[in-house]
């Protein structure tokens, strides 16, 4: 049964009480702006997102994943997700240059967090701390915990991209709640969902390549992948 | 010697170590887009916002401002301002209605406090926490200081416009540091700087009746200054 489709995705519910997930040929950028369809996009960010799942697990960040059980599917916990995107930054790239005056990839020390509404009709606005917990999204201690999570999910993501010769700019993470209102890393972690450049020639490993169209998103994720399969 | 000059005042060195405010007849709204010149806003400005800061000293809560020395002006202790503009909202109106998706005078338990990067050439971003420190505008504990701060005036100008029959929407509030880093209430605090409306007829007695074009600023104005001089 479908349970959701987005634009990236679509969520199955199975019997055995686990999501299927199915990445899809399906590319957007820029709240919908721009849209194509890439064959061999959904098999490369479910390959990809399944290696950087079972990598997390390796090191200790339990996530919804439980297998890959395709060349486009995986099998997850299913959650209730949190409506917000969390965002970590180790250099500023897109939209905070432009929101702060910030140059782009000066560093950001600490890594900073940051909470978007995920709703789509407001334009996945900014929120603070007490934005949160007066949209009743999270408690305080909740918030605390995501952001002392997403941190840990940057240790190891950086250590991972690291191990690639790649440098982690920055990247989105959703969180959810399983039935027994534990909180988990959940969704998708990808080029899509970050940004990654090569730590010598300073080339877009990610989306940036469609968001700009300054190459090829297939030949990319290929290449990231092939990074990848060396070290898992 | 004129130190500094803005769309609502002018400031002045003074050879008292003060500065001296001079609250102009100009109005403006929607970051310029509506722009007038109206004969006895300064002095309207001026007289209530005077009125403003001596209730408040009176309530403990201590500001720049030091007298009113004529009908537009008043002295005012030089202060190094923090470039952050601090909204407090006790019910839901203007900006964060569309961010967020809220109802107009949906209450706000506990009032929300945000702060705003005073940066024009931005159009004065949302901050949280962690952009403030990142940024260097303020420390995590002096924000913490100017959160309270904020919620305190808060508490001492709604009892204010309660006795005047009216009710406190919100409000936006500039602090700076005198040269022993004592962080203190500055600027101004008017119906220019607050939202409020009569308890009863929801009538308002601020800025949004030029914003909306719903009445006359200077004739709005002198009726809140009307109620006020009854109780001062
Ligand atoms: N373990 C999970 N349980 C339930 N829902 C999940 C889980 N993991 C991810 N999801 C949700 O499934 C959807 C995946 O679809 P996709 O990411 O393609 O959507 P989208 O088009 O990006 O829209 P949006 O992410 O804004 O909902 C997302 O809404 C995501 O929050
Ligand atoms: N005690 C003080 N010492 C130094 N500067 C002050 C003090 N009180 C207020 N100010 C500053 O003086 C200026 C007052 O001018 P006004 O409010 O008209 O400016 P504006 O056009 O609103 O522009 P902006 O407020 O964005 O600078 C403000 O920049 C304010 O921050
Ligand atoms: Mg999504
Ligand atoms: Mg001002």
């Amino acid at each position: 049964m479908l349970v959701y489709e987005g634009k990236a995705k679509r969520v199955y519910r199975t019997e055995e009480e686990a999501y299927r997930i199915e990445y899809k040929d399906e590319v957007t950028a820029g709240n919908g702006e721009k849209h194509d369809y890439m064959t061999g996009k959904g098999r490369l960010n479910n390959l990809i997102s399944s290696g950087i799942f079972a990598y997390m697990k390796k090191h200790g960040i339990d996530s919804h994943y439980i297998e890959r059980i395709s060349e486009t599917e995986q099998l997850v916990k299913p959650l209730d997700i949190i409506p917000l995107e969390v965002v970590v930054r180790n250099y500023a790239a897109g939209s905070i240059v432009k929101r702060l005056g910030l140059k782009t990839h000066q560093p950001m020390t600490p890594p900073l967090v940051e909470f978007f509404y995920k709703e789509d009709a407001l334009g996945d606005p900014l929120l603070t701390d007490d934005h949160i917990a007066m949209l009743n999204l999270a408690s305080v201690a909740e918030v605390a915990h995501l952001k002392a999570q997403a941190l840990k999910i940057n240790e190891v993501l950086t250590a991972m991209m690291k191990e690639m010769g790649l440098s982690l700019i920055d990247f989105k993470i959703e969180f959810g709640k399983d039935r027994d209102g534990v909180i988990m890393l959940a969704d998708e972690i990808s080029p899509d969902t970050c940004r990654i450049v090569d730590m010598e020639s300073k080339e877009n490993f990610d989306k940036d390549v469609y968001r700009n169209s300054t190459g090829s998103l297939i030949d990319t994720y290929r290449a990231f992948y092939k990074k990848m399969e060396a070290l898992i």
